[in-house]
């Protein structure tokens, strides 16, 4: 067979071929919204390549994005890998000095900053050791007044530049294309480095009718910042299958998202719980039409049931949990429903969605304690390890590597079960699984459960040292508006508990906060908490 | 990323592991219909991978099948491959000079061969000069009586193999694993070798959801034989994703593959216009149920409008075109419709499924001329040439080589246009292409013309030297039953194609004949007519 190598540069090569009319509808701004045709797309982005090109950029080179999910990030995403560099995607949540740190990590040279990130980013140029250009991503060819030099438009130097750029088709598959870092809880961010064989893989994967089936035929909207693990590798496949592309930029709220959804009949879309517990209740509130929707795919944390079911049941739109992470791409498992499962009740249905689903073909997965690979029976608990060819095999440049990648496999750090069909059941981080006596509780589920009861808006379940257990749960509750955490509150969750676990997994005891401390992607941030309460069960 | 290689056991892996109650339906004779869990069919894979290592198989060992599409076969697809060793599977249709010939260039080792097709074979064994052992696949353990020595019963081998068998996962991926020969139509076949990689992102393409979409949900039965161009890949794709697959073994006939998609509830099947043609004669006589049909895909030959109508239009069933070649592993590309196409008139969608299709995502296709690519006007001929991961760059130890790659691309001998959209639209295979005074003509569409009339069964339309114009069409027509090929119907012919075509295309003379010679795989042998007939215009 030809020695074709697997390159991100074929994708906008076949869009622009065969679907040069199709859109990429991109909002940079309020009532700002850019309707281009892969035909221009395609153009703007060897433009791109030729532009960063004559700004010294090298086969190898890191260039970093600071960046909404708008058109010019979308050009970023192939632009930059095309020519041999790499696309460094900053999370702009990161905290300033962990920005500061993975961007002198990552080495990065060239930075395509939004207009409206600059200020941010300005700050912190002192602390950038090897930042030589800044480029504004804006609407605007003019440039903010600033001190620092080297500053550039990015439609200025786009203007400059040729379209007759030619992406080199003699890269090898395995030349590194991008990097994210990962938000550690504790510690520094890890970083990932993507290569293009990985990310084509991953994009053929998403096409797939037995996964999210991308096609030609969809409207596709990432709510996922494409500062996130790839936003879920959508950009990619979505350029590679000639999608019609949203993408929602900066400022999104769910008005926004629900309008865009029933204005471009988006048929696709992707985000966190967060946005689709706040999309559901503008939608009971002022209703669209959203019956273009095929699928709404839903990852990053654990999905309330109640979600998935007023989705499917309520509106007739499947809900796919998915599980990923920096690590892996990111998509390793969606919650699909195979032929056996056709017929289920919507109960039944509600449970197999809400697990992270069926690994992807192409990957492995096992579950494995000190027993080895755990039995499917849907309770004994391991950690997930993913092998696979859009699986990570280290962290850039740290040592942290040799933690979290033994054996060729990934071990993800989550606690898991396997279902009797194979499907994944996230039930904690390792870091947070609780080992009582011996014996392993899921925090996970018990905060699932506690937030289930009327008078809880969130809830935390923690290890803490105990003498005799060695470790012990212990709840941090929310209670919402008007509720009292008293003792008779504290009696009256732990019955509400008693109901559902084993006696031995009932938080000893639960204290009543104000808010759960959370990551800068959303995430419960136990390890404070930890901190906070170590010692809460000392004397016990 | 993680260096896992691509490799097919990890499809056998798969569907023992998440699909093991999945059937494989098996028909080996006359009534004889085996459902295998693939549980099951992957424990006689490795017992296979296991028996075949212990007459000798080793890393680069060939294995020839001859043989049905059954399950053994299946089993041989990967069994033999999952090893390290290559499999190669011989066209039962090649004339007994040609299965020797394959056999002994690609040096086989040891041959898989149906019961029933033994005598046939037993034959050849005296000149073929590699061969060590004969296994026969076959329901019953019983060998039949013959005067060769190492002569086994696949199912008694099985029987002494161990399922403990462990595919190694550290091969390669562009190790060898399949071959198979071209039927030429003159000259010796031409042998393709199939790596792992090819063959695993072949399969991956075929599950997309803009390509055939092949999922688990699918009840998929290829009507390909399993010894031509890997049966389009679905044998290979089905066990990767899970399907129902339903083998229809030897002898079958319309009826029973209108009973067996009746019975087993069949959603996809693919095969040449041939088997289309006779089961529509068939289906129109006894109406099936044949709801559950989402796709019927054809290829080999070029399918008569009329056929596809039916199918869409009368059925309601889409009738996916495509095209590929033994040399593309197969699959090229597939009139599929997209999104801009959802609402054409009846008409313009039998006009789009006629065509070869777009491009799947992964290859690269152009059509060249003197002048370089063609233009997509849907008119200007020229020679398609195809690259890609799955695309042969080689014909197997052959100095034929050079003829069909160069500058990294498979010239494919055949003379194609391509539409507005980018469709391939086969014209003409360049042998059979016709150069009038510096022009081409089609035989092709003059053939299809002819082929409408009412008179005519079948038409091959030839070039024939000629003093003037250097070459001239010349139509070779058989007439149907009670028709009479004299003056008067020439004449006719003639008027027919004046009203569809510009003069300097109608054919100067048109010969009636009894049949037009095919080859083994039946397509019209142009070649031999040419022989006959080369004369012709000589002193016109």
């Amino acid at each position: 067979m030809m020695q074709t190598p697997l390159l991100l540069s074929s994708f906008v090569k076949r869009a622009e071929r065969y679907f040069p009319d199709k859109l990429i509808i991109s909002r940079t701004g309020e009532n700002m919204i850019h309707r281009i045709p892969y035909r221009e797309y395609a153009k703007r982005t060897r433009k791109l390549a030729d532009a960063l090109t004559k700004l010294g950029m090298q086969h190898g080179t890191k260039v970093g994005t600071f960046a909404w999910n708008h058109h010019r990030h979308l050009e970023a995403y192939f632009g930059v890998p095309g020519t041999g560099a790499i696309l460094h995607m900053i999370n702009i949540r990161l905290s300033p000095e962990h920005i500061a740190y993975v961007i002198n990590h990552a080495e990065d040279e060239i930075l395509l900053v939004d207009d409206n990130l600059f200020p941010h980013l300005e700050k912190l140029a002192p602390f950038l050791k090897t930042v030589k250009h800044y480029v504004i991503m804006g609407d605007s060819k003019e440039i903010p007044e600033t001190s620092l030099k080297n500053v550039h438009s990015y439609e200025s130097l786009l203007d400059a530049a040729s379209d007759d750029y030619v992406f080199p088709e003699d890269l090898d598959e395995n030349t590194p294309a991008g990097m994210c870092y990962t938000s550690a809880t504790t510690g520094n961010p890890k970083g990932v480095v993507y290569t293009h064989r990985g990310l084509v893989l991953h994009s053929f994967a998403l096409g797939l009718a037995d996964a999210m089936g991308l096609s030609e035929r969809d409207v596709a909207m990432s709510v996922v910042p494409m500062f996130h693990a790839n936003a879920w590798g959508i950009p990619f496949a979505g350029v590679f299958f000639g999608l019609t592309q949203v993408l929602p930029g900066p400022g999104f709220n769910p008005v926004l998202l629900l309008d865009l959804i029933e204005q471009e009949k988006v048929t696709l879309t992707a985000g966190v719980p967060t946005i689709w517990l706040a999309a559901l209740k503008e939608q009971e509130q002022n209703p669209r039409d959203l019956s273009s929707l095929r699928a709404v795919v839903c990852g990053g944390s654990a999905s309330p049931k109640g979600l998935i079911r007023a989705f499917e049941e309520k509106y007739g739109i499947p809900f796919v949990v998915g599980y990923g992470m920096t690590e892996t791409s990111p998509l390793v498992s969606l919650s699909v429903l195979t032929s056996k499962m056709e017929d289920v009740s919507m109960d039944e249905r509600v449970e197999i969605r809400a697990l992270q689903g069926l690994p992807m073909p192409g990957l492995e997965v096992r579950v494995v304690n000190e027993q080895g690979e755990v039995p499917w029976d849907g309770k004994t608990m391991g950690e997930l390890n993913v092998k696979g060819p859009w699986i990570a095999h280290e962290y850039y440049n740290d040592d942290r590597t040799a933690e979290a990648f033994q054996d060729g496999w990934l071990y993800t750090g989550d606690i898991a079960v396997m279902t009797e069909d194979g499907y994944i059941k996230l039930m904690d981080r390792t870091k947070d699984l609780i080992k009582s006596g011996g014996e392993w509780i899921s925090s996970v589920d018990l905060e699932n459960a506690l937030m289930t009861h009327e008078a809880v808006f969130e809830a935390a379940v923690i290890a803490v040292p105990h003498a005799k257990w060695m470790e012990r749960p212990l709840a941090c509750v929310v209670l919402k508006e008007g509720q009292v955490g008293d003792e008779q509150m504290k009696q009256q969750l732990q019955a509400y508990l008693e109901g559902q676990f084993a006696k031995w997994w009932i938080p000893d005891d639960i204290v009543f906060i104000d808010e759960v401390p959370k990551t800068s992607v959303g995430k419960f941030l136990k390890a404070a908490l930890r901190d906070q309460l170590n010692e809460h069960y000392q004397g016990v």
